[in-house]
């Protein structure tokens, strides 16, 4: 497997990225390699440095690129207006057949805009979508999509939950993942004209194991592995789960530090346990469903673990061949119009 | 101040909702009446046995009805089906001028159909919104809308900014509340249509004190004082907020038992401290914003302790005479159309 590594992409590039490469080596067998791309002398210093071992360096090969997408750039216009960018570049060996996934914890509107551009979208699908695996307290829970679409016709969530359901899977070697659509209430009257219509979609469809609308305070109690939602709505609950899990973590440690130094030992050590459970960096990254290629988005904040994960669920993807599974899917899915 | 309660609606009517009213005594004085609306047989005998000081008996009042709109009823048939229900008879009772406000924990949809039937909007209102207070670590957040209209025109949102500012001025003496839109990133480009629209809304209008988009992990950081989103998206938020509470707190509460009896104690005092500190039920319940009157619509599982604070809240925006507020700051602001 090919893997092409975004080197200049997220709060801590370069260096937890190439960081995270390195620690990938275990990873790496066979035809295996991982493509360094971005900076060429910074990348090319950092490999005479770095601590992989000699019989692992073959599994690394340097792309050197001049431009860089900031985080705040037009994702449309940054991928036309700096075709040498690692982003760019890196889609580009993907539609050339030069590799087979592509991992960035870079501008995640331009990875969406430029895999899209250059992979193409898989057969039959309307619109990709970007799939996260939320850690709950009763195992992992796959949102797609968190970002990829701030609007989603019905026809979209319907796919979402064929492509999503298929992630699941592959990654959890979940049988028949139980699919949920995320609403304000159980009921079919609940929710938007767009969900109320989507609800119908999914229950009508024989390849989707739906158990029903969800309300958001049953997303952490396991019972279901796929929810599907427009990228508006999965973006915003998505980083109002980090922004509220660490705002009550805080203000626990703040009063478990008052009681005493011993409790507070306690409370550390359990809090670092629990934590550790649930960490996201475990996950990698979250991919970009439905294009011609296996594109893995990581969080801005990714340190070198998630880079090395994203590496190792990148190969799991490419191996298990998910990309002709959601064709397989949606090809034999009922066809609904766009509208 | 006349409140209307609904001693039938909620997940613990009537027991705890009259308790609530019963606790609320000594918040009664001068004028002040309670209706009590619902069964009458059972409000009767629990009159007859409350715990209510002698002197205060003469601010409650029964008001018998003989129906009940149950929790899964369609809102707007069930208010029309069921003239005679706590509901609809409270909601009539605030547009013959015999009630101010009316509190129910019972079937949310049929209060705000009831409401905007009989109260009917206050001049120049659009829609009305669901404002509730979220507890966070930095003091509470006013977030409107959270359930009244599944989707929202940039008109609707530019309303909920300026009715939820009057509301958090007056429950919380904010002089000028900073209003923050919610979205999925900072930038003007960032979000749907709808949300890029309303955000020249809300910075054009000097009547807001708009500090602009807030993305979900920001949410309990304390940079504002009110967020305004669509009730899709404030509803799902709002129940996201107690279902991972719960979780994060029962995970640990698991983990912290295992540690040792000692540290559990130490541990349950601790999250019985900060659960309280954060309590929904210190703030009542939530108003519907923009009707012609005092709906506050309180939980589900609303305990006696919302109910009493709920009277509580809706004396004070009686009182504080929000909704004149409201009607001149929406005469005031920057008119635009309603698409």
């Amino acid at each position: 497997v090919r893997v092409a590594v975004d080197v200049m992409g997220g709060d801590r590039a370069p260096g937890e990225i190439l960081k995270g490469c390195w620690q990938a080596a275990e990873l790496l067998s066979g035809d295996d390699m991982v493509h360094l791309v971005g900076d060429g002398a910074i990348i090319n210093d950092a490999l005479s440095t770095n601590p992989v071992p000699a019989n692992k360096l073959k599994h690394y090969n340097v792309v050197a690129t001049t431009q860089i997408i900031e985080m705040d750039d037009s994702p449309v216009e940054s991928i036309r207006a700096k075709p040498d960018s690692s982003i760019a570049v890196m889609c580009r060996m993907v539609s050339k057949g030069e590799a087979d996934a592509v991992i960035s914890a870079g501008n995640t509107g331009a990875c969406v805009a430029a895999s899209q551009l250059r992979m193409r979208l898989l057969p039959g699908v309307a619109r990709p979508g970007i799939a996260v695996v939320l850690p709950t307290f009763h195992g992992p829970v796959v949102v797609c999509d968190v970002g990829a679409q701030v609007i989603a016709k019905p026809k979209y969530l319907q796919q979402f939950a064929l492509m999503a359901s298929a992630y699941s899977h592959d990654l959890f070697n979940i049988e028949t993942p139980r699919v949920a659509l995320l609403s304000i209430g159980e009921e079919d009257a609940k929710g938007t004209g767009t969900v109320k219509e989507a609800r119908k979609l999914l229950r009508d469809e024989p390849l989707i194991n739906f158990i029903g609308n969800i309300e958001g305070k049953d997303v952490f109690k396991g019972t279901c592995d796929v929810i599907v939602c427009d990228g508006f709505v999965g973006n915003i609950l998505l980083k109002f789960t980090e922004g509220l899990s660490e705002g009550i973590f805080q203000t626990m440690a703040a009063e478990m530090e008052q009681e005493s130094a011993e409790v507070f030992e306690k409370f550390k050590g359990v809090a670092k346990r629990i934590w550790a459970r649930h960490d996201w960096q475990e996950h990698g990254g979250a991919p970009l469903l439905g294009v011609g290629g296996i594109c893995m988005i990581c969080h801005g904040r990714s340190e070198a673990k998630a880079i090395k994960n994203a590496i190792r669920v990148a190969k799991q993807l490419v191996n298990s061949g998910v990309n002709a599974k959601i064709t397989a899917r949606i090809a034999q899915s009922i066809q609904v119009t766009d509208e």
